[in-house]
C-alpha cells in the first residue's frame, strides 16, 4: 500500500495536479479581490455551462459554509428545514446552520440517508399556527451520507412536493460529481434539471485545495446573497484562486474523471471486501462510500492497514471511502489484509 | 507599469513563489483532514516559536472569519465589543460579528484609527446595568486600517486599561507582519508581549492564498474553540494546505521579506507623491498604506494608471496600498503619471 | 354548561379573584421600576420559603419567555439540549429557543412524554469532537406535556446522569402546581430537592392574569441572568404587578388550592369519559390533562358542547384539560352530552 | 409630598383605576387564549379608528418587545437600522435588537434626540456593497428620550428620505400620546399620516399595567409578524388582559386625560424648576420629560425630597418625568425643597 493513502475521507486526499497547475497559472499579476475579476467570470461560465444558463453561482470557501449560507439566505428564523437526521447539516456542523438561520432543523429518519415526499409530507405540520415553526426549506443530499445516490426522477418527486407546499429545494452537493457519474447523467440533470433550487456543488471532495460553490436556480432567488455569504465569513479576498480551481475541474473533464474514478474504486473495494465472510456491506455503493458491518475485533488492524472512520460503535460498522487518487494497489492491500484477518490466517 | 499591477489592494496581489512551492510539496498522499495532520503541527509550532510557547493557535479561512470566530469566542451576547469606527470588523464585514456573536459594537471616533485608554475609558458605561450591553472586549487593529500602527508602549497602556476592566484584547492582525516590520520588533512583542489576549494573525496580505490563524495567548482562553470554530464554518476538511503557507511564511523569513518589501515601497511612494503640489498626505505612513488627499478631477485619470479606492468621496481622500510584489517601476510610472497629471503637463 | 368554559387549556380561563385582588393591593403610589421594588422582593421571600433558601428567582412574562431565557442562559450556541419530542420547547414555541441560543434541540421519542436515563444517554453521542453540538442541557416538563408526572426519584435519576456528563438540568414548570399536588409533595421536593438546576416556574395556568419566573438552584448558577432577561425582552417594568401574583399564589396555599382542584376537575372529567364505549384515554391522568382518542365522527360535536383540541388528527386524539375555575356541572354537562352522541342518542 | 411619588420613571407610577377596572371586567369566564378573543378585537378596533382602518395592531408585553419584533420583521441580518444614539433601543435594551435581529444599529449624535433627513443621508453609505451592512430601517422616538417632539412636518420628511432610499420607518412610541398631546395633533397624525411604516405603540408610560402594541400600516407589511412575534418570545397567552387595557385607553380619551396631565405637571415642573438659579433646563420641555443640569452638590439632597436618574454625571444632568398621578403637591414640595437648598436657606 502506497504511503499514506487511506479510506478515511475524500477530504484526506490531496489535490490533483492540473488543480495546481490552474492555481499556478492564476498566479499572475494583480486582479480585483472579491470575485470582481476573468478567473472568477470563467469559472462562473463553465458553472452555468455545465448547470443552466440561468443559474447563478457563488463561490465560497467550504462544504460547512456553502450549506450555511444557502439555506440562510432562503429561510427565516421562524422558518425551518426538513432534512434526514442522517444530513451532514444536522450531523456535522456543530449546529451552524441552527445558529446562523436561527431555524430549525426538522429530522427525519430513512433507511439509507433520502428522503421522500412521504417522508417529507409528514414532517409538514401546524403551517400558518403561530405556535409551530415554518417548514420552508427541505434539504437532500447528493450522493447521501450513506453513499446512495437519488435519481433523477426521485428528485423531481421530491421537488414537486416541496414546491406544493410553496418550499424550496436545497441540494448538498459535497459529492454531485460522484452521483452525476453514478447515475450517468450530466450534473444539470441530477440538480436544477430536476428541480432542485439551490445547490451547494462540492470541489473539494473531488480533487481540489478548497473551494465550493453555492448555486441558486436564477437571480430571483438569490437578490441578496452577495451579502448573505459576506456575512457568513464566506468571502474569499483573493478568490480567483477558488475560481481557478472550479475551472481546472470544469473546462474540461477532470470533475468526471476524478469522480469515476473514485466511484470505481469504491466498487472494486465493495466487491471485494464483500466477498469476504463477517462483511456486510449494508447500503448499496452507487457512489465512491461503502457502509458495512465487520467483527468489532478486527477493526482496530484493520485501520492499521489503512485507516478508516467507525461508523457506530454498536454495531460495529464502519464507513470506506474511495477517492480520485486511490489505486487498485490501495484496494487489493486492503482486501488482502482484511482477508487474513477475517480468516485467521496471515496475509501472503 | 508592469501588466495588472495596482494599489488598490494588498489582496489583489497573488501568491509568493514560495508559498505555492510550499502547497505543492504539501500534496503528498493522504493526511487527517481537519487538522490532525503534521504540516498543522508543523505550522503551529512555527507560530509558537514566533509568538510564544503558549500561544493555541487555530487556523482558519479568512480574516472576517478570524475576527468573528475570535471575538464571539469572548463575549456573550448581552456583552460588547469597544473597537474604533474604522475598525474593519464595523466598517466591512457587513455585521458579520453582530450577528456570530449576536453581542454589540461599541464604536469610538479617532483621528487616526487608534483607540488609547481614554477613549476606552470613555465607552464603558453601564457596568452592572441590566439595561446595557456589557463591555467585555476591545478590539484594536494592527497595523490600523489608517495605515498607523501602535507601539508595543500603547498597546501595553490599552492592554491594562482593558485588564483593569475585566474585559479582554483582541489584536486585528490582517498585518501584523507590516506593523513588526515598522516597528523593528519582533510579532512576539507587538502582539502578546504588550498584553494581546487573542490575535487574528493575517497571512492573506501578507503573501499567502488564503489563510488566517486566530492565536489565543494560552490554552485556558479558548477550552472550546474547536466547536466555536467549526459552528463559524471556518474549518477547513484539507487545513495541511492552509498550514504549509504558513510555514513557508514563519519558517525563515519570508513574512518579514514580504511585509518589509511592502512597506519600503509605500514609503517610496509616499515621498514621491507627498513631494507634488495638490497631494495631502494626512495619515503617517508607518506601514504599507497611504491615506491622501488629492484634487477630486484627477481620481479617475490617476485610477487608470494603476487602480486605487477613493475613501472617502466628499473630501477626495484616496487609498494607496503597496504589496510584497509592488515594484519601483510601478511606483516610478505612477509618481510620474501623478506628477504630469497634477501639473497640467503631460507625461515625458 | 356554564358561559363560555371549555376544556381547550387552562391559558383560557381568567385570574383567580384573590390574585386580582393583590394587583389592586399593589397599586398603591410609586415603586422602582424593573424589580427593585418591596413586591418583588417579597414574591422571592414566597419563592424561597417554597424552592430553598438559596434559591434565585426572576420573574418574567409568560412560559415561552421562561424557557428560552433560561436555556439561553445556560448554553453556548455549540451545545445541545436534549428534550421529549413532545417538549414545549420543541413543539410549541416557533423554534424560539434555537433562535435566541443558537444552539440545538436534540429531540427523543418518547412514550408519555418522560425523558428517563436511558433515552438520554441515548442522545450524548459525539462529546469532544468538534463537528458535533456539545449536549449541555437536559430539559424535562413537570407534568408533561401528556399530563404525565414525574415522581421525585425519576427526576433524580435523570439529575444524576445529566450531572454525571457535566450537563445541567432544566425543568419547565408550567404545571409544577399540578404536579406537586399529584405527587402530594413540596413544591421543592419535585424540583431543586430532587435535583433540578434550573426551573421554569410556572403561574399563568394556575390562576395568574401572567407572568413566570426562572427560579436557579443557586446565585453561582446565573451571574448573568439580569442581562440575559433584559436581552431576552422579558424584563417587564412595572415588575411589582407580576410579583404581587406570585405573591397571591403562595402566601398561603392559592397555588395548592388552584391545581389540586384543577386535577381533581380532571381526574372527574376522566372517569366519566373514560366510562364510555368509544373513548380510549390513552396517557395516564396525572395531573389536570386527558388525551383521548374518540370516534372522529363525533370530535365537532363535542367541541360545541365545549371546546378542546384535537391533538393528533391521524388517529382522532384529542386533548381536554381542567382548569382552576372548572365546575362539576362543566364535566357533567360534557359527559352526558358525550354519551348522548357516542350511544347515537340525544341527551336528556 | 404624598406617598412614594417621585420624577424617577413613568413606569414608577401605577395603573389607573379605569384599566385596573376593565382588567377586571374582562375576567369573565373563558376566552380563547393567545389573541383569537373578543376582548383583542375590541382593542383592534380601537387601535384603528385611532390610527387608520387599515393598520394592523398586534400587542406584546413591553416596550423592548415591541420594538424588537418590529424591528426584527422589517430587516434580515445583513440589513441595518439607521437610529439616534440616545435611542431606547441602542442605549437602554442590552443588545436585543443586534442579537434578535442579527443586524447592525447605525447611530448618529443628535443635539436632541431627533434624527432629520441629512442625518439619516449622513449615514446611509456602502450601498450595493457585499462588505457593508444594508441601511433598511430608520428609527425614531416619539416623544424622544430628551423629551422633544417630532411635528408631523418633521416626520413626513423623515419618512420621505427614508422612503425614497427603499427604507421602512419604525417609530418606537413608547410616549406616543404624550407627543400627541403636544402637538394638539391625532395619533393617526403623528404617526402613519405621517408616513410611519411600523410603530410601538406604548402603553406602560400611559397608566396601564403592562402591555404595547405593534402597529404595522398595512397587512401587505407584516405577512409574518405572528411567527416574530411567537419566536420573540412576545405572544401573551391571557391576552383579552393586555388588549382589554388598551381598550380602557382608547374607548374614550383616557389616553389624552393621562398623557394631558402628565404634559402639564411637566411644564410646571419645568416652570417652578426653570425659576431657579442653578438650574438648567437643558432641552426643550415638549411631553412630560424635562432634563437639566443642577449643582452636582444638591442632587443627593433633592433625590431625597423625590427620587430621579442622574443622566450624565459627568456635567451634572439629571431627568424629572411627570407621570399620569403626579400632583400640583408633588411638585410644589419638590420645587420648595430645591429652592431651600440652591439658596443655601431652610425649607419653610
Amino acid at each position: 500500500m502506497s504511503r499514506g493513502r487511506t479510506f478515511a475521507s475524500d477530504n484526506n486526499s490531496g489535490i490533483h495536479p492540473e488543480v495546481l497547475a490552474a492555481i499556478a497559472a492564476a498566479n499572475d499579476g494583480h486582479v480585483h479581490a472579491y470575485g470582481d475579476d476573468p478567473y472568477t467570470a470563467e469559472a462562473v461560465a463553465h458553472l452555468r455551462r455545465h448547470l443552466g444558463e440561468d443559474v447563478v453561482p457563488y463561490f465560497v470557501f467550504n462544504g460547512t459554509g456553502a450549506n450555511v449560507s444557502a439555506i440562510t439566505s432562503l429561510m427565516r428564523s421562524y422558518e425551518a428545514c426538513i432534512c434526514p437526521e442522517t444530513a451532514h447539516i444536522n450531523m456535522d456542523e456543530c449546529g451552524a446552520v441552527e445558529r446562523a438561520s436561527g431555524g430549525k432543523l426538522l429530522t427525519v429518519a430513512t433507511p439509507d440517508g433520502k428522503l421522500t415526499p412521504e417522508l417529507i409530507e409528514g414532517r409538514i405540520w401546524g403551517v400558518g399556527e403561530q405556535h409551530h415553526s415554518q417548514p420552508k426549506v427541505v434539504s437532500i443530499t447528493q450522493a447521501t451520507e450513506f453513499g446512495t445516490v437519488y435519481t433523477p426522477a426521485e428528485i423531481r418527486a421530491i421537488a414537486d412536493t416541496t414546491h406544493a407546499h410553496g418550499m424550496w429545494l436545497h441540494m448538498d452537493g459535497a459529492r454531485i460529481a460522484n452521483a452525476a457519474v453514478s447515475l450517468g447523467c450530466t450534473l444539470q440533470e441530477t440538480t436544477f434539471g430536476a428541480g432542485v433550487d439551490v445547490l451547494s456543488f462540492g470541489g473539494t471532495k473531488n480533487g481540489i485545495l478548497m473551494g465550493e460553490a453555492v448555486v441558486f436556480a436564477n437571480a430571483e432567488m438569490a437578490p441578496d446573497f452577495l451579502y448573505v455569504r459576506k456575512q457568513s465569513t464566506q468571502l474569499a479576498s483573493k478568490m480567483r484562486f477558488v475560481a481557478a480551481q472550479f475551472s481546472a475541474l470544469l473546462s474540461g473533464d477532470l470533475w468526471l474523471r476524478n469522480a469515476r474514478h473514485a466511484n470505481e474504486m469504491a466498487a472494486l473495494l465493495a466487491e471485494g471486501m464483500g466477498a469476504l465472510g463477517g462483511v456486510d456491506i449494508f447500503q448499496q455503493v452507487q457512489a465512491n462510500e461503502i457502509f458495512a458491518r465487520i467483527p468489532a475485533e478486527h477493526v482496530a488492524a484493520l485501520q492499521a492497514v489503512a485507516d478508516f472512520y467507525v461508523w457506530d460503535e454498536s454495531d460495529s460498522s464502519v464507513r470506506w471511502v474511495a477517492s480520485w487518487d486511490t489505486t487498485r494497489e490501495d484496494i487489493d492491500a486492503f482486501v488482502s489484509a482484511a482477508q487474513s484477518l477475517l480468516s485467521g490466517q496471515p496475509a501472503e
